[in-house]
């Protein structure tokens, strides 16, 4: 019975793809150099940076990655570019994460 | 006296770019397509799609301006690019002053 619960639960994050792994502490500790930008909790206070707090994971996720992968090249792109380049898909979704869970001010 | 007043509200308001020009009740007017996917006041509820309500006007004017202008190719550009491609810089400035007072949710 214990080999079925194990097996069902490992196919379960394996079916998600791994959506669940989201870590929104990893997120957090990963987000000291955002923060500059973004401020600490994700409510930006420079009106050319967008407020991070309480978006959607996925739009962040898609966001981060289409910087990452030089999909985006106009607006803030000259300075998100380097930063989402070091980033590996379980970063961006930690910081999707953390940023999704924080309140909008 | 009178001319240099008016004289100097002209002065102000053509070196603010029209930045005080932005009428956020034309916004809303605008903004009828935008609310299949963004939601009537912009709080999506779709993952994919971001929240706008509360966002910097700013930073919203920089985005519809580099989907307008084919800067963002990722992520929702598919769909957001044609959107955006009709719209003046006005449009632009009325919808971000729109969204950008709604409550964020």
């Amino acid at each position: 019975m214990r080999k079925i619960v194990l097996f069902t639960a490992v196919a379960g994050l394996l079916m998600s793809g791994g959506a669940m792994a989201a870590d929104a502490a990893a997120g957090k500790a990963k987000s000291g150099v955002c923060a500059a930008c973004h401020g600490a909790d994700g409510n930006s206070m420079v009106p050319m940076y967008p407020k991070l707090a309480g978006q959607h994971a996925t739009y962040l996720e898609a966001s981060m990655k289409a910087y990452r992968d030089g999909q985006r090249t106009g607006g803030n792109a000259a300075i998100m570019a380097p930063m989402a380049k070091g980033l590996s898909d379980a970063d961006i979704a930690n910081l999707a994460a953390y940023y999704s869970q924080q309140a909008h001010k």
